[in-house]
C-alpha cells in the first residue's frame, strides 16, 4: 500500500529542515541544508528540491507526496511568498511557491512559523478536536497562530496573528520594539524580553543576584531560568513580570476570539510554571466573568524536536482535510 | 411566487423590535413590543410569537418564513440562550431557543447585537463581498463583532468579540467598567466613555466650555459633539482623546485578525470625522508596516433605523447560503 505523505519544509535564518510525515505525525526521513548557501532564492528552491527529491526516492515506491508545507518567517499563505524577512538571506518579496511551480504541480503551502506551529498543534499536538484555540511561540520574538471555527486566520493580507506587534500600553515612553515601534508585547514577552525585564530590576533593585555578573549579550533566558531554580530573587521576578504582561494580554486575546485553548510553543514555555503560573493567575484576574476558568493555558504538546518541520507540512492535510 | 423572509428580533431592555425582511434587505412590515410588560421569558416569547404570526398573516400567500434570527445582550449563539443579560427585566440562563421551540421548527438563532451587526454588515451593509472584517458598536459601551473567512467568530463559548472589555493598560490605577473590572476600552470609548474623559480633561484645563455648565448626568455625546462643532477646545480635546484611544486598540486587532476593513456601527460613530480622523490617524500610526495603508476604517452602511432587526435577520441568510 502506498502512503500518503506531507513534505514539511522550515526554512530559518541559519538552516532550512525538511522532511516526509505521514498523516499520523511520524517522520520517516529528514534532512537539512544551509540556507546560507544560497545568494538567490532560484539556487536555494532548486537545491532543496534535490535534497527533497533524495529523501523522497530513498522511501522507493511506498509513499506518494501529497504536497509541500513551507513554514518561514513573513511567509504569507495568501500568496505563495515570503515577504521582506528580516533573518533570511534574501529580501524583496520572494515567490516561493512560484519558485516551486518549476519543478512540481503539487500544491505548495506558505505559512509563517507560528501559523504553521497552529495547525501543527491541531493536526497532531494538544488541540486535536479543538475548533477555536491560539498558539503563541516564545523565542526570539513572539508570534501567534490563531484556529477559529476549525481554520486557521491568515486574513485579508495574509498577516493574521502578529500577536507580538499588540501593544502593552499606549504613549511612547515605552520599550523599543525591532519593528520601529514601542511597547510591543515581545519587547517584554520573548527570550529577549525577559532579559530586559532583568536589566530593568537589576537597576532598580538593590538585591544581589548572580547575574549580576553576567552582561547583557552573556545572559539568555536558560541561564535566568537556572538561577530562578536555585532562588535567585531577581531572575524569579523576571520570570513573574514576564507572566504577568503575558497573562494580561492574553485576557485581551480571550475577549477578542474566546479561544478554549492558548498553548505557549518553543523557548521561554519550556520554563514550566515558571511563565505558566503567573500568566495564567494574571489572565484569570483579568478575564471578563463569562470566561473565567473555561479558557485553557497550556503547553505546546509538540515534539519539540521535529515541530517546525511538522506544523508546515501539517498545512496540506488541513487544507486537504478541513 | 412565494418569496423567503426571515424574521429579525432586536430585543432590548426598553423595546423589542421584530420585522420580516427579504434577501435583499427590504423590510416588509415591523412591530414592537414593550419588553419591561413581560415578568416571565415565557410570556414574553408567546407574546412575540403573536405578534409575529400577526404581521406574517398580513403577508397572505405571499411569504414564506425561513427562520428567526435574534439579536440580545449576552445572546449566546452556540447555545440559543441569553446569559446573564444586565440591562433585560430577566435574570439567569434565558433558553430562548428552546422557548421558541414551542411554537416552531424553523431554525432560531441568537447571537448578541454586535454580532447580528457584523452579519448585517456582510449581507446587507458595506462589507458585502468581505471575508474579513470587524463591526465595532458604540453605544453605552462599546461591542464587537468579527468576521473570519466569511464566519462570524463565536468562540469556544459563544462569547467572542467582547472587545468593549479589552484593556487600555495593565496595572490598577484605570477607569473602573460596569463589569468589575478597571481600564476596559469601553470605560474611554462609547457615549459614557467620552462623558469621562470629557470631566478629566475639564478638571486638568482651566479653558473655558459651554459644557462647565452642565452636570455628569445632564451630558451626553450629542452635546459634546454640538459643542465641538462651535469650536469648543475641551469638547473637541474629549474627541481627540476618544478617537485616539481607540485607534490605538485597533492596532491591536489589526495585528490579531487582520481585517480588509473595520466598521463604526451607531452612537459615536455619527460624530463622523470628529471620531474617525483620529482614530484613523493613531490606528495607522501604531500599525505595523505589514498593515499599514492596508485596512480601512469605515462607518457602517446599515440603515441605522432598521439596522438591529436587519442584523439579526441576516443571520438566517448568513447561515443558510454561506
Amino acid at each position: 500500500m502506498i502512503m500518503q505523505v506531507a513534505v514539511g519544509i522550515d526554512i530559518g535564518g541559519t538552516n532550512t529542515e525538511f522532511a516526509l510525515i505521514d498523516r499520523k505525525g511520524t517522520v520517516l526521513d529528514k534532512g537539512k541544508l544551509n540556507t546560507r548557501d544560497y545568494r538567490k532564492p532560484e539556487d536555494f528552491v532548486e537545491a532543496l528540491f534535490r535534497e527533497i527529491g533524495m529523501i523522497a526516492h530513498k522511501q522507493g515506491n511506498t509513499v506518494s507526496i501529497t504536497g509541500y508545507g513551507i513554514g518561514a518567517p513573513m511567509g504569507n499563505i495568501n500568496r505563495g511568498t515570503i515577504e521582506h524577512p528580516a533573518g533570511l538571506p534574501w529580501t524583496g518579496i520572494i515567490p516561493v511557491g512560484e519558485l516551486f511551480s518549476k519543478y512540481t504541480t503539487l500544491p505548495v503551502y506558505v505559512t509563517n512559523d507560528a501559523n504553521a506551529a497552529a495547525v501543527g498543534e491541531m493536526i497532531y499536538g494538544g488541540a486535536r478536536g479543538m475548533k477555536n484555540f491560539v498558539v503563541i511561540t516564545l523565542g526570539t520574538g513572539l508570534g501567534g497562530g490563531l484556529i477559529v471555527n476549525g481554520k486557521l486566520v491568515y486574513g485579508a493580507n495574509g498577516f493574521a496573528g502578529e500577536l507580538g506587534h499588540t501593544s502593552v500600553r499606549p504613549g511612547s515612553s515605552n520599550r523599543e520594539c525591532g519593528c520601529g515601534r514601542k511597547g510591543c508585547l515581545e519587547t517584554y514577552v520573548s527570550a529577549t524580553g525577559i532579559k530586559r525585564t532583568l536589566l530593568k530590576i537589576m537597576a532598580d533593585s538593590v538585591l544581589d543576584s548572580e547575574l549580576r555578573n553576567l552582561s547583557f549579550n552573556e545572559l539568555d533566558s536558560v541561564k535566568i531560568y537556572d538561577a530562578a531554580n536555585r532562588g535567585d530573587k531577581i531572575a524569579t521576578e523576571a520570570f513573574n513580570h514576564t507572566g504577568r504582561m503575558l497573562g494580561f494580554k492574553l485576557a485581551d486575546l480571550v475577549a477578542t476570539v474566546n479561544p478554549e485553548a492558548i498553548f505557549l510553543f518553543g523557548g521561554l514555555s519550556l520554563a514550566g510554571e515558571m511563565i505558566f503560573r503567573p500568566a495564567r493567575e494574571t489572565m484569570e484576574e483579568q478575564l471578563l466573568s463569562v470566561y473565567k476558568g473555561k479558557v485553557k493555558l497550556l503547553p505546546s504538546q509538540l515534539n519539540a524536536q521535529n515541530a517546525a518541520v511538522m506544523g508546515a507540512g501539517s498545512l496540506i492535510w488541513a487544507i486537504e482535510e478541513i
